[in-house]
């Protein structure tokens, strides 16, 4: 620790005028950190890998619901960013990001509301929508702004939302191309199951014959004269799969900038681990008790990391170290196989189980360079799934 | 709906004058919504539980993370409300809440400091301390600062944290009574596991036997002179078990209030479900994909609902919805044994899996009498978990 006082700590928090004095080991606990060479490294590999594969990169804002992040992937060649809801969207609008992407329907009439204004704002935003009604809706509250909406069609090729590909979806596409203020403006093909399947090879299976439909549809439009360029889609897990299926011209990762244990569990191509990206994201906790030689509890529970996976976080610097939950609060740590002693007061890092809902539990971001924190970035869009 | 548009609406939120105008068909979802007559209702059963028995109520604020709820039950008659981290309870202080009790050993050098400051602004403030070394740095902490700090000595008679009753617990009490600037002010004992327990007379037979060392160690401390009148603990799954125990002064409960689908499960006195308190907490959510006949995609998926427990969320008002999780961002919905039709565009409300976690997903509760939306709370304690 350098010394500062909480007071001095909270002042430069709260006006952001930290330059280079903070570490590590001066945060309030628990935080959220990003290493900083991770997550430049992971950015870097997966701009170079869209560039030469010719695809676009758009990625996913749900994963950092951060301003700061959003801008850094644009200015190091991103399109743009989805945005999970038209919540997140204006926010990021708010700091300046552009090429917008919503990927979930606008639907209730907030939400439509909520669209025109938006695309009043920014005309390159895109928005997702899966069925007829809904498009007439979208296509009067345009009208009547006078603004022109800007509409991916959902493929319905994951296990979620979407129309289905094939005759419906060339019915929607010719519905959208015929309402004059709607733009027909691409197809999104989203399957994040396949992301997830297990093994490289499995995953190449799930991918290919998930998007397969998406890819024919697209050609069903092409043959019936309806203009389709963009094909949106592909996640982490199948970054260098959806390359290769022809027709995919987009992808809209996002997992890859942080990393997370349920990431590293689905198997690298070569058969071992999956390393493909650098663990950048950790929460730092600290022992706020010692009750015996083998158990230790932590400031961090089911509030400081996502429990969406059946993963644990897993203890960095430290081998040895079992955590378990806690309650909401804690973490109970048993320390018996420990490599080193663990006691009271002790600060200890760990990689969290799901990076996107861990950063949604967070307001802020500690960007560190080595121990040195650089940033401090605010999680803007922390909540805002409307 | 009323017929207000989207912006007329933020604009009676963020300056708080809804004034009985909305209802719970104008609010953005996911929403999280509090029907106060069970609210009250809960409420009023807790206080009045304690009153027969003779005890302190000091709800636990971790729950609600909200200063008008912490305002609203020392209103109802509790003595104040718990804090689990020093963080939280300063935002109860900054909105007056007074008789606070941190559930959180203050241990870093940052939490000291900001209890000694806390305690300065409040001194019916209460902290837990489990360790000597701990205890000897809030002592000089205290005296540098010339304030006093009330202990209360946290026991190992959970499975996560506290010193081990009888010896050591005594050992620590003389300490901590011997210090100059610290205050001998009580004992906490609190079992988590206990209150889950299904079956009442399974739970009645963990929370006996859990506490009963601590029943034992203030005997012990009296014996040797040690004066200690508080012993707190309990939760909601305990509430009329832990009053029967001898000693025990204070119920600390939160869950109470709100109610989720984890404690309802844990089974009630009589042999049938737990029904002592209503469900007053739910997530209103709306349609946004209908793919086929039998799958509605929600927009409240895993950051929406809490997943730490193996419970998925189940639909009000209509019966045969079954949940399951789509992603942070949606849910899935097998519409199959639907009692009614659930269409694009509909609005349903589901209770959630476990009340606390969820709280911590949202920046305001909307409060409605019937469905008039009566109050908007800022859950301003959100992510305070420093």
């Amino acid at each position: 620790m350098s010394g500062y006082s909480y007071a001095e700590v909270e002042r430069m928090l709260a006006t952001g005028d930290i330059d280079g004095r903070l570490t590590r080991h001066d945060l309030p606990t628990p935080a959220l950190l990003l290493d900083l060479d991770a997550f430049e490294s992971n950015v870097g590999a997966m701009v170079r890998h869209c560039r030469e594969h010719g695809l676009a990169l758009r990625p996913h804002g749900k994963t950092h619901k951060c301003p700061e992040i959003a801008r850094f992937l644009t200015q190091a060649g991103a399109v743009g960013a989805c945005a999970a809801k038209v919540s997140e969207a204006e926010v990021f609008a708010q700091h300046g990001v552009t090429g917008l992407l919503v990927t979930t329907p606008v639907v209730s009439r907030y939400a439509v509301e909520r669209a025109v204004a938006l695309a009043r704002k920014q005309n390159d935003t895109l928005f997702l929508a899966d069925h007829a009604a809904n498009v007439r809706a979208l296509d009067a509250a345009a009208a009547e702004a006078g603004v022109v909406l800007n509409i991916v069609i959902d493929l319905h090729v994951g296990r979620k939302g979407g129309v289905l590909p094939g005759l419906p979806a060339l019915e929607l596409a010719r519905l959208v191309a015929s309402l004059k203020n709607l733009k027909l403006s691409g197809l999104q093909a989203y399957a994040g199951f396949a992301s997830h399947t297990i093994g490289y090879d499995q995953r190449r299976t799930a991918s290919t014959e998930a998007l397969g439909p998406a890819v024919e549809t697209k050609r069903l439009l092409a043959r019936h004269g309806v203009d389709c360029a963009l094909l949106t889609g592909g996640s982490t897990g199948t970054y260098d799969i959806d390359p290769t299926i022809e027709g995919v011209t987009e992808l809209q990762p996002g997992s890859f900038m942080f990393m997370d244990l349920d990431y590293s569990g689905i198997g690298g191509r070569d058969g071992g681990p999956y390393r493909d990206f650098r663990t950048a994201l950790t929460v730092l906790s600290t022992v706020v008790s010692k009750p015996t030689s083998t158990l230790a509890i932590i400031d961090g529970g089911t509030k400081a990391f996502s429990t969406d996976r059946p993963i644990l976080p897993e203890a960095v610097g430290v081998d040895g170290i079992v955590y378990s939950w806690g309650g909401d609060e804690h973490g109970k740590l048993d320390v018996r196989g420990a490599s080193a002693a663990v006691e009271l007061g002790d600060r200890l890092e760990f990689v969290v189980p799901h990076c996107d809902p861990t950063v949604n539990l967070y307001d802020r971001i500690f960007c560190l360079r080595s121990d040195v924190v650089e940033a401090v970035w605010p999680i803007a869009a922390r909540g805002k799934s409307q």
